[in-house]
């Protein structure tokens, strides 16, 4: 690996230098860990440094940055000590930033210097979120000029932005200059940029007037002009979203896109990998949120239980709060309850099937949103359209659930199962259904406002229907 | 647009031509879809073929597509065939393949022949599938023989393989090629190549040897050989799982994977973009199955009420079968209802925790499993960490639940709930953690195994606490 910044992304085997040191593919990788990482933790335990210097050597890196991961942090930090310097910065490149902060307090300062020199501008910042101030400043302070200033640049953006996630590491090019000079700044610069199949075209005064395909240069002769070759090139705004420009950069398929300030100036370029990483964790918060979670900020098996809790709790007593909204429905309805048992056996079914009709509504939309498919706009053919699915599926279940009550416990009570489920079945689907789309309207993420909230809102909205068609067919 | 087959995805623009046609960025072409979109439906509705024509040409083709996969099958045929040829078959290359295929059948023979030409082989194959066998047929006979070798490559793996969705367009180079000799081939290819940042390269017999990036060669001087450039190549087998394929392209941060035959010959590449609309695609089908309904296979305002309905109706009639099972418990402990009804209260929000708690649980493992933090051989792991998080969760719900309950229902029922909440959270969590681990081990998707099956088997289970409690502590 070079000395900073580091090489960008474009090997073809992504952030390894070019010496191959993962000499295998991914599923060799994988029975490596299999069979060298428990040997590694063997070691651990039993303080064989020199057993563990040889596990250490005999993973690949990418199995190495996993085993790593799993282990608890005090052994995490006597393992990555018996690496050997150059290895060292590969591997704590790679890892988690939470991971990092941890071990950076665990190392000598002359050892954290080093590898905190050796990332990228972006990633720094990402490990300066990571540690306490003190120590974030001293490091700052360390670093040679040229990387402190990349890196404040960073830092300057708020938390969120994409100038906090884009690379300052860029070769720019000018309408005026031909292929071949191009291809010369290409060379010179070619270490430090993060990618050199995107070039971005700048004017005299560093306004991004287009990009131009490494792609194209070499298609077109060594004498062609830039400016004939240069197009359109859709830049974000550095204080726009990450997520929402990574999404754009995904979608649209493109290899990397220029980062502006608001003066049109380029500061910056966000890379596919990068915008695959920022994907990634929008991904995991929002299927976490999904499932009535916060998302954890750091991979599962090195969260303590504590923390998992924590990421929990809150949810689970917010949702439960809203729950006791089914108990006082039931409170209401005590009495009817108490002159026929029989209708308390079909509570849990009801609730459920309005929950899962809901749910499969929410999870639907909030899919289509994600895509594009959607847009909160569409909210009135997105209901109209779910009241029909959901009226669909009340009378096919509605009907089943008619047939099945009235052999078992009489067509009364069938005859209320029935007329239920059907209206149930509308109104939850309906629900869950506008639900996402009334989140993004607000600006709240849809994935929260989706599956656990539904489940409750439709839960005691169930139970309303249920009394009151038992109340009407049953006549008490 | 270049005619057969199309160019490449390299360039800054993605499949966009160097001409930029899509001189917007992505929010004016939101803005444009927000003015235009509403114009050309309700030219359309007027059967106004003039004003379609010009409400079409007012929109980029991103914002066309957005507009054209919004329309009802017969106003998409109508608004399609106003399109000149050349802005024609760049539309058709980039609707969905399902969209491709309602729009073929409503086309002239040569109209479907020039579009299906100019697709990509791979992008061929994806219609063909859509298409009933003896069109398929006759649109394969109708191709230039090169182009029926390439898509019949494609088309003889099997339907999942990563043959049928790598691209057969690819330049490769020899080891002992020059750096300016590599260059030249690129210049003399790179119109049919997929990808040139990427190149494959293989010895004299077609066996994949490495690969080597255009970055590398660039910054290598011209005389510099291949040999000492190129690195290992991780190479996907054609007959692997697509999706796993595509999720280790984006996982190492490769811009493309070489792919290769069973004796290690070289077929074809998949790039950085196919591997995302893969991971797309199996991102939908997970977020589907987790809410319980099958994917949809076209974009949600396209899709008819009809087939949303058959797409949920299966699952929920399967999770109602299983809810029967509530039904059944409950009647065992009919007697116990009787006795005192204040119990059915509290049915919902106990079962209804349980479900959030078990929920919690599997999506965070599931979402562990998929960014490769956990495999199924840590199922001792997990169940130990998520036994111990759900005790947590279920003391301090516990604690809450039984202080309120024994304030409003006295200290016997309040007892009751809060003992179960203690055991339905440790079960739940505990079943949920493990479920998805399950899955993965017997070979079905994460996803299926979890949130609708876990709360149907957490409702039965919390049922069966439940009553058990309040036997005990009631002693009735």
């Amino acid at each position: 690996m070079s000395s900073t910044p580091t090489p960008g992304t474009d090997g073809p085997t992504g952030t390894d230098g070019p010496t191959g040191t993962d000499a295998t593919t991914a599923t060799d990788a994988l029975a490596a860990v299999a069979s060298d990482a428990p040997r590694l933790d063997r070691s651990l335990a039993a303080r064989d440094l020199g057993a563990v210097t040889a596990a250490v050597a005999a993973l690949d890196t990418a199995a190495l940055v996993d085993a790593l991961e799993r282990l608890a942090p005090r052994r995490r930090a006597v393992a990555f000590r018996t690496l050997p310097k150059g290895r060292a910065l590969e591997v704590f490149e790679r890892l988690d930033a939470s991971l990092q902060g941890e071990l950076v307090r665990a190392l000598r300062d002359d050892e954290v210097a080093g590898a905190f020199a050796a990332l990228d501008p972006e990633d720094r910042v990402s490990l300066l979120d990571e540690l306490p101030a003190t120590v974030a400043t001293r490091l700052l302070d360390g670093l040679p000029d040229a990387d402190r200033d990349l890196t404040s640049a960073v830092l300057g953006y708020p938390a969120g932005a994409v100038g906090r996630s884009m690379s300052p590491g860029y070769v720019t090019t000018h309408p005026h200059l031909t292929v071949a000079e191009t291809l010369d700044r290409v060379r010179d610069r070619v270490a430090d940029a993060e990618t050199v199949y995107t070039l971005p075209v700048v004017d005299d005064e560093r306004r991004l007037v287009g990009v131009v395909s490494l792609r194209d240069l070499i298609a077109a002769g060594p004498g062609a002009l830039v400016e004939g070759l240069r197009v359109e090139a859709r830049p974000a705004r550095a204080s726009e979203d990450a997520e929402v420009v990574a999404r754009r950069c995904a979608d649209l398929r493109l290899l990397a896109l220029p980062v502006v300030d608001d003066e049109d100036r380029l500061v910056g370029i966000l890379t596919v990998d990068d915008a695959l990483a920022l994907l990634e964790e929008a991904e995991s918060e929002d299927q976490a949120r999904s499932g009535g979670a916060e998302p954890l900020r750091r991979p599962y098996l090195s969260t303590p239980v504590r923390s998992l809790v924590r990421s929990r709790v809150v949810w689970l007593l917010v949702l439960a709060v809203g729950a006791t909204l089914t108990v006082q429905v039931l409170d209401v309805f005590q009495a009817t309850l108490e002159q026929m048992v029989v209708l308390s056996l079909f509570v849990p079914l009801l609730i459920g099937t309005g929950g899962n009709t809901g749910n499969q509504a929410a999870t639907t939309v909030t899919r289509a949103l994600a895509l594009g498919d959607v847009r909160p706009r569409d909210v009135v053919a997105v209901v109209a359209r779910e009241a029909r699915v959901g009226a669909g599926l009340g009378l096919l279940l509605g009907l089943l659930g008619f047939v099945v009550a009235s052999v078992v416990y009489g067509p009364d009570v069938g005859l209320v199962i029935g007329l239920t489920l059907l209206g149930v079945c509308s109104v939850a689907a309906t629900v869950g259904g506008a639900m996402p789309l009334v989140g993004k309207a607000v600006g709240v993420d849809p994935a929260v406002f989706s599956n656990p909230f539904i489940s409750t809102f439709v839960d005691a909205t169930g139970l309303v229907v249920y009394f009151l068609v038992a109340k009407a067919v049953l006549g008490i």
